[in-house]
């Protein structure tokens, strides 16, 4: 069954920066999506960005889009509080949402988490090393027990999110910090996969490991049907002893 | 060392209702914190109400609360989302947070969860059987295998909140529900427990298991201590090859 | 992909009571089998028993099996430790395991979660209704809210296992208990659902919700494939000053 | 109230080395004890080894023991599957356990988790950076956000155990590998920490904040109340409508 993708990215550094501008040309929304087509097994994907009306994110965009990709990071705070909260209920509906990098601070990701998501971080590029800690989890498939990212930002412990229902990927730094960098939540019934690597500074999004796990992710995190859900006042099912009552 | 116990009430129904406010005189909120001075080993009590200033939860108050016990109901959309905001951000510091009853509708609750918290629900009276499903957790101490609460409002399942780091209690419905009534989480430093039972229709917090899983989880939910956390901008701490940077 | 199943069971009750063998006449085995046939989507069955050489879980067998199903009782201790190990050895390499009620007695599922499992019981036949706790799990694809087993014995908590990475079903009982009903765990790459229905005295195994649930848990424990993991000693991949050893 | 503390060593470096029997004059054990009658609030602190009869863990002993601390490495195999049964199930009645550094291939850890415990690994020396990725833990008390191990035997990532309650410490080594160096479980009503430090060739035990962490473990790990828990078959609290069965 195919997969329907919108790609969602602030387009604030491509505008601002030549040298993002060059390394992105197609922003990096349209890096995402090329990566995404060319490595998910069936999806559909689309884009959208900050600039658009209601950020690209309409009522009609989010229910035809089974699983949100989500880049953002100077212009979080820009992203309207109405559109936040139409993520985060899609999200409880089923649709997936994988942030990506500085995602982990939009407006939905901090709604669904309840927390911070405060970190340590530095800009000036390193080496880190993403080991997988839990090589069980489709979201790994298909990759050596490590990949390399030459030059990124660091994001280094403490995390301040909830602790995770299963840590993909823990990351090493060559200054000296450690960072899970790829975590699954589920809330509703949204998947939600939190995967640190992607600084626009750098050519990340074109390096094959990071397109395979933004790929895998998009297959974890689409939406399966479930059972009914019946909420508020219900109907006895049993027979219940009035006399008992005070 | 002796906790600093906020025990806080909407104290509508209890203004509104001459029935309920026949059942607690003192309101729901005195009579928790009554419960509280009587069982709980080493507290210090005080209580707060949604018709104070700053609904009496001010930057000082919470500054001074080690837990925060919390009912609402009817007025939960009443609280001012500053105060709620300041409540959330006290239980990323360390702050202990215990929602009784529909308090898991409140605004606090719903943000540090993620979710909507939504459940079935039947008022009329039935009764609830409580079972211990994790007999080991201190939440639970001094209990038997089960307790029950003979006339009382129904919550049934599903409930929409994260997977809980344990299950302590789960309740069976005379009219044939089921709910996992005392689930625990952390959320930053703060530990929360959600407690199912307290309809102000009843006199269930007088009620000597009630008022023992209070006093337990208050104990159990205080700060502790852990350890200095440093977040933002930091400089290495190993030298960084810098002729390896593109 | 072809998911490829084995059903043990270990066959003893329909040896040894008429109404059994009347109610199972191809054995539990041979109803779970039907029913998987029936209702997974691409499977391939087979079935093995106790009283076969190795009990029919040879090396061979296990290598060939993606989901293992488990029906046992009163002949649990009967299983040879070396099967049993064997079993638990493919579970962490990835192969399913679905317990089926007091398979949660059985020797592998007892090393897989390290607890002792143990359950409050009550046969004679009662009402049990099951609820979807987590609507959003694959394992309740297609279901309703509950769904009902009109006679059965009775599980009752604490069900002393490891906290559950997902909580899917909790059932309710007409004698008053609750219980854990489906629980979802991973051990090494393997994923593993206990699910509690189906004693040998009541036509369970040929009920439609029991059937849709245990070949949604087919599928949702299928191995996948995950990434390398290489154990044991290791090079360094960075330079390691030795100088500074003691 | 005072903790109970039995320090377990298999006791075997000590003997056959002689910088080790430099190093830990009264074992590995004994220094252990020694840190934890310095640091740990309120404890009563025993040894006991592999040599003795039982292992120095006796019904008695163990039926003593609030708090089992467990070192081993070479001689895992030689623990006697009585005696790591007999700890396993005082575990489930809730004795705290915290096994040390290759105690996690210990006979009882193996059992509790259900998994291999396989890691990759490397002796030489070399440098640990152990950081707090759960600074709201009471087993960080007291710690600045990381410190360091100078020289020590590597740990490597995947580590498979099941994905644990609490991940408190991740390591980050010199020679580029990442590692969960503090996992907390519960198992039955027991508290488990599995604590990666402490290889005999290295004088770590002797480390400020090892011996920290140790008094912490061992101050977090011991039993609590709880509530009563029943097993076995049980009457029903309700009445069952026997008609209704088939």
């Amino acid at each position: 069954m195919t997969i329907r993708v919108t790609v969602w990215n602030e387009n604030v550094h491509e505008q601002e920066s030549e040298s993002v501008a060059e390394r992105y040309p197609e922003g990096i929304h349209g890096a995402v999506a090329a990566g995404l087509e060319e490595d998910a097994v069936d999806v559909e994907v689309r884009t959208a960005t900050l600039q658009e009306p209601e950020h690209g994110l309409t009522e009609d965009v989010l229910a035809e889009t089974d699983v949100l990709v989500w880049w953002s990071h100077c212009a979080n705070h820009e992203v309207e509080d109405d559109v936040a909260g139409r993520v985060v209920d899609r999200v409880h509906e089923g649709m997936g949402f994988v942030p990506l990098h500085s995602g982990k601070n939009s407006k939905p990701f901090k709604r669904l988490m309840g927390t911070t998501c405060n970190i340590k971080y530095r800009h000036g590029g390193e080496t880190e090393r993403i080991w997988v800690a839990d090589p069980g989890h489709p979201i790994a498939d298909g990759l050596e027990g490590f990949f390399e990212i030459p030059s990124t930002e660091m994001y280094g412990e403490p995390y301040d999110v909830p602790e995770p229902d299963r840590t993909v990927f823990i990351s090493w730094f060559e200054g000296g910090e450690v960072f899970r960098s790829g975590l699954c939540y589920r809330r509703g019934r949204g998947r939600i996969f939190a995967f640190r690597p992607g600084h626009e500074e750098y050519p990340i999004f074109y390096q094959d490991e990071v397109k395979q796990v933004i790929a895998n992710a998009v297959e974890w995190a689409a939406p399966t049907e479930g059972a009914e859900a019946v909420w508020g006042e219900s109907e006895p099912i049993e027979s219940i002893d009035s006399s008992a009552d005070e």
